[in-house]
This record gives structure tokens, C-alpha cells and sequence, in this order.
């Protein structure tokens, strides 16, 4: 028998809010088999850490952690605006892209609202959406890359109110250059909003983003310090939109949410200019090294404008979940799209040399038990 | 004109969410100011600082920030139970209480649900109720103390889905004990539920906090490191309740806003069993201090159970007013509660000796000041 002090929160649950969460993380993965991971290649984490002046600041601050951080992030979101070129009335930071779209989704969407994304797409915006009401609408992958022509005709036709496209794309790596992102602006409907996930966007090719207009009511810009600045472990994301857009997060944000250490260490990272530059060098040699090691194992590396390789294995799904497995036992913590025909891949962050060392000794074993396994099934067959 | 796109945002504004933040950080009144505070005495945060231990696992952890952090929260999460005797599945973790109440507001409250709490009580609650669009029902303080018979019979009245109560009390300091917080509890009505806001808990006087039943479905209990563990800049708290109202949490919270950084900090802090004792006997020799200090002024000084000192000013609550910014261009951070007959007074936490030492100092200067503006306009009318 149900509580019933808890009947409404009980009843509730199944209709509105997602039953599964967005991600398991290594740690879970690891208690369960009991091992540690020897490489960490999962979560699209900087193996490359942050800016050494970002530690020093968070040493600094863990003496300080006594005192609440500034709730209006006044130094970080000031810094922001001014690495971007834009006043800091356009900038909301928060606690990382995660949280961020939490509070635009809360602001934007209630039972019912349409809202668009990729099959296959984020799955933490599903989880915000379905989280708030939100019915999505989703249009395919076409050639491994996100469809921003799609998206938005199934926005028009939808009446969507909010369109969400990370770009570069995850879990793909794939990307739009800054004229089809363009185009795609031009065509958001009135009344809805694009959301541009722009997590990857230090780590793609030069120029390859759209200038950003922060006047332009029709798109809302999300970066975060999780990537090219090393510091997943801070939770520090923000946006970039409309003054009244970012004004309506102080309605709903959290406003102590945002603490001293983290805004110390997102304060020093993104004062020191050189880190992501140096860190995106790295990456690309990095991903030209996991394209190598894929390619010697007769995997096709997909092209990545990302701190990720996606790898097509080959066959299906569960092939290559078969191998996903099979690293995961070797000690390589590794992750792989959702939906098919994404699922035919397994996703490797690029990382330092013994990571990617250690990604390289487990693939061939991984591989071979998947190939025996899948045939093996055939001949039983 | 409003952009089209923002009409539903923007009209949904004025009638749901909250046109103003529940805190104004000391930062921004020293940026008005242009001058530093010398004491920061308003926040009720721990000038003692965290345990020596935590700030050790937090430099540590700096430099493993590039990694996210567990979102199951698994060891932090282990630890908490382990010292308060349940099991994990009672207890989540969370971004300090204020993301924690918003949770269960947001898991518990929708358009019009009544929603009771003390007139002049913990702004952050109210904000996030209004923030969900609930109906707040409020009852007034009784002998500077919440009032847990008024509370309970507005409840039963109202059909309220939620009772807050904070115990040890903020603004005031005062403080119910175990008898009354177990009448309070059975009291509460069905389909109601008590969140007990024990921020202040482990400074309260031993003895004086009613046992944890885990399994009681009439009561959520809420704890904070950011007070007598001194970690307020990390912004982890937790709450210990059903269990099938903890998993609801896991439907909503952000899976990844618990930083590596914080998990660190908070989980050497629970450890160190010594340090909230350690603490506790510092606030309570510096409550002494502040009381002193208030009566060498010929101010009243309330009884507390936490790490701040109510000061009954003597006047109403433009005089108070007066007093706190006059120790604020003295460079004396304090706050003051917001509603009548509370804001007689001003607040002011508790912090080491040279901080107390600058309250001391400004204290008269700000009270003539006051004193002399008070008859001056009186005998101006």
C-alpha cells in the first residue's frame, strides 16, 4: 500500500517524470565489477586537466571555502563577457551546461510543449524535458551528422518552442560550419528558440563557429568549462543569449548554487587565454593517434571536431556493445550512442599517451571476442 | 515591444516566478560600496573554516578536476548514512539545501498548492515555492520563536502539501526541542509533509535535536555543510527521508551538479568527526562574545542555538536598518530578518575573534548614528 502521504508525488512520477537517468557513471561501472578503470575514455573529460593557474586558484580557494561564492557570479560573468566581446547582461553562468538547460527548459516548457531534437541526441535535455512535461519531436541523424533542415521543419511543423542542436555533435563529433549553423537560425520559427550546445566549441577547427550575436532573440548559446578547460569536476557552464532571456534565470536559478572554488577555478581558467589553444593541440594529435589504433584494428574512425572519436565497428548495435564490454573488462572506460544506426559505434575520448596506450593493448582482445561471439551465435543459429 | 519569442516566457513571468532574489551577496554591497568588508558577519557562514582535513582533500582533488564527479554521490553518500545510522537509501545528496528544498518543491508543489511557513522565514523556501507557482500560508513568529501549533493547524486548515520549519531557527536563533519537533511530527496532517531545516543542527546545544526516524513518511530532514562544517563555498547539503520519496529525487536532480571538487571536500568533512565539535565550542564561547558586545552597547542579545546572535536593536525596523548600514560603511557585513516585529533586530554571526573585535568597534558608532537620525526625525516632525 502506497503512503498516503506520498500518493500525489507517487501518482505523479510515472506520467511526467523520466524513470531512467541520463548516465551511469565509471564509478558505478566500477563497483560493479570491482576493478578500477586503467584509462577513463568514457565521459568526454580533459585527460589533459585544466590550466595549471586553474589549480593554484582552487587551492587558493579551499582555505576560503568557508564563505559562500558571489551569487551573482559578478567577476566570472564579467571575465566571460569580456573573453566573448559582449556585455555581461547576455551571460548566465551556472552550474554546467546540465544545469543550465534545466533552467531554460523550466522557463520554456511545461505539459505538452513540443520540443525538438535529434533521435539519438543528448540525452540529459530529453531528461530535462520529459522532466518538465515536454513531448519531444525528433528527427534522424543523416550521414552521422545531426539535421539541422529537419530539425527545423519538424519545429515548423510542430510549433515547437525550443530546438536543440549541439554542435559539434555528440555523441557523432561530427559538425555544421558557421553557414549552415547561419541558415539554420534564419529559419527558427517565431516563438522558438534554439538551443546551440556548443560544449565541443574550443576544441573545433578555427573558424568554424558562427559569430556569436547576442542581440539575436532567435538562439541561445551554451558553453561550458567541462572540456577544452579541463574542469568537469567543477560544474561550471554558461550561456549566452538575449538580455531578457538571461535575465529570466535569475527567476528560477539557484542563486548560492554557483561556489567560491568553483568560481575561482573557472575565473583563472578562462583568464588564462593560452590552455584551451594548447589543450585543442593536443586533442587533434590525439585523435589522429585513436584514428590510428582504430584503423589498425580495421575500425573506421569518423572524422571529430571534438575531444571524442567515434568509431564504427562494423555491424550492429550489439556488436558493438560486445566490444564497449569488452573494454570496459580490459580496464578501458569507454561509452557509445543510444539509437541505432548511431549504436553500430563505440565513443573514445581522446586523452594522454597511456591512455590512450591502454585503449590501444585491450581493442584487438575486445574486438576478437565480439567477432567470435557474433559468429559464434550465427553458426548456433 | 516584446520579440515574439519571448512573449510566453515574458508573460509567464509576473504571475509565477519571483521578481526577486532572496539574498543580495556581501559582494555586491561591496561593489556599491567600492570598499571591502573587514568583517563578514551576515552570511552565517563559519569563519572558523573547514576542517583542516577537508581543505587537504580539496587541494588534492583540485588537481583531479578535470573528472567529473560520481553522480551517485556513492562514498559521499555511504559516509553520511554511516554517521547517522540508516541506510543510503534514505539519504540524498544534493547542492546544498537550497537545491535540495528546490527539488522537493519542484517533486511536491504545482500551480496553487498550499504551502505553509513562518511569516519572516527562510526567503530561499518561499522563493522556490513561488518559483512553482505554490500558495504560501504563513504564520506569524511567537515570542521570536517559529510557532509549530500555528503551523500545523494553518496545514491542517489549508490542505498544505508541504510545512517548513527551520529548527535550530533562522533569522532568530531560537530553537524548539525534541519533545516539541515529535508533537510537531505527529501532528502533521495526511498528505502533508515536514521539512525539518536543520542547517544549524550539529551547533545546537547536544541533546537538543529529536532522534532521526528514516523510515517516517510525515518528515524530510535536511542538513548543510556550509555551517558548522564551514564548507558554505562547496554548497553540498543532504536530506534524510523515506525512501521512496529520496529515489523521487533521482527523477529530477542534476545527476552530474555534485563536483569532484565538492564530493572531496564534503566527504573528508563528514570523517573528521572531531571538527563540528571543535566548532561547536568556538561559536558557543564567541556567541557569549557577541552578547557582551551587544549589552556593553545596551542592546539585547536573543538566546541562539546556531552560529549568529539575534540582537533585539530596541526599535522598529527602519531603526535596525539604520544600525546594520551603519555597520556597514564601518565595514561590517550583518543582515537583519525582513519582516515585523522581527526586524527589531540584526544578525549577526559569529566568527573569530579579530572579526568579533570589528564588530566591537563599529557597534556604538552605528548605534548613535542611528540613535541621533531616530530623534532627529522625530523631532523634525
Amino acid at each position: 500500500m502506497t503512503d498516503p502521504r506520498l500518493t500525489p508525488l507517487a501518482a505523479s512520477l510515472p506520467a511526467s517524470l523520466p524513470a531512467t537517468v541520463p548516465f551511469t557513471g565509471p564509478e558505478t561501472l566500477e563497483r560493479r565489477s570491482g576493478v578500477p578503470f586503467r584509462a577513463r575514455l568514457g565521459a568526454n573529460e580533459s585527460g589533459f586537466g585544466p590550466s595549471p593557474r586553474a589549480v593554484e586558484a582552487m587551492e587558493r580557494a579551499a582555505r576560503d571555502a568557508w564563505m559562500y561564492g558571489d551569487p551573482e557570479v559578478h567577476e566570472l560573468r564579467e571575465a566571460i563577457a569580456a573573453h566573448h566581446g559582449v556585455e555581461p547582461e547576455h551571460v548566465v553562468v551556472g552550474e554546467g551546461i546540465d544545469g543550465l538547460l534545466g533552467l531554460l527548459v523550466r522557463l520554456t516548457v511545461g505539459a505538452g510543449t513540443p520540443v525538438v531534437t535529434s533521435l539519438g541526441g543528448y540525452p540529459t535535455f530529453n531528461f530535462h524535458v520529459t522532466g518538465f512535461g515536454g513531448r519531444l519531436l525528433t528527427a534522424p541523424y543523416r550521414g552521422d551528422a545531426s539535421d539541422p533542415e529537419a530539425l527545423i521543419g519538424l519545429a515548423r511543423e510542430g510549433g515547437a518552442r525550443l530546438i536543440y542542436l549541439s554542435n559539434p555533435d555528440n555523441p557523432m563529433g561530427s559538425m555544421h560550419g558557421p553557414e549552415a549553423i547561419r541558415r539554420m537560425i534564419e529559419g527558427v520559427p517565431e516563438g522558438a528558440l534554439l538551443v546551440l550546445d556548443e560544449a565541443y566549441g574550443e576544441l573545433a577547427p578555427p573558424g568554424s563557429l558562427p559569430e556569436i550575436d547576442p542581440a539575436d532573440p532567435r538562439v541561445i548559446r551554451m558553453r561550458t568549462f567541462s572540456k577544452a578547460y579541463g574542469l568537469a569536476g567543477l560544474r561550471v557552464g554558461y550561456a549566452i543569449g538575449l538580455k531578457a532571456l538571461v535575465a529570466g534565470f535569475d527567476r528560477v536559478r539557484n542563486h548560492f548554487g554557483l561556489g567560491r572554488v568553483a568560481q575561482s577555478g573557472a575565473l583563472a581558467a578562462v583568464r588564462d587565454r593560452d590552455w584551451p589553444g594548447e589543450v585543442a593541440r593536443r586533442v587533434v594529435a590525439a585523435r589522429e593517434e585513436v584514428g590510428r589504433i582504430a584503423r589498425a584494428a580495421g575500425l573506421i574512425p569518423l572524422p571529430s571536431a571534438t575531444n571524442f572519436v567515434t568509431i564504427d565497428c562494423g555491424r550492429d548495435g550489439a556488436f558493438a556493445r560486445v566490444v564497449l564490454e569488452g573494454l570496459g573488462r580490459r580496464g578501458v572506460f569507454v561509452r557509445m550512442p543510444g539509437v541505432a544506426p548511431l549504436d553500430r559505434c563505440i565513443r573514445v575520448t581522446v586523452g594522454p599517451a597511456e591512455a590512450l596506450a591502454a585503449f590501444a593493448e585491450a581493442l584487438p582482445g575486445a574486438l576478437e571476442e565480439a567477432r567470435s561471439l557474433a559468429d559464434g551465435g550465427t553458426a548456433a543459429r
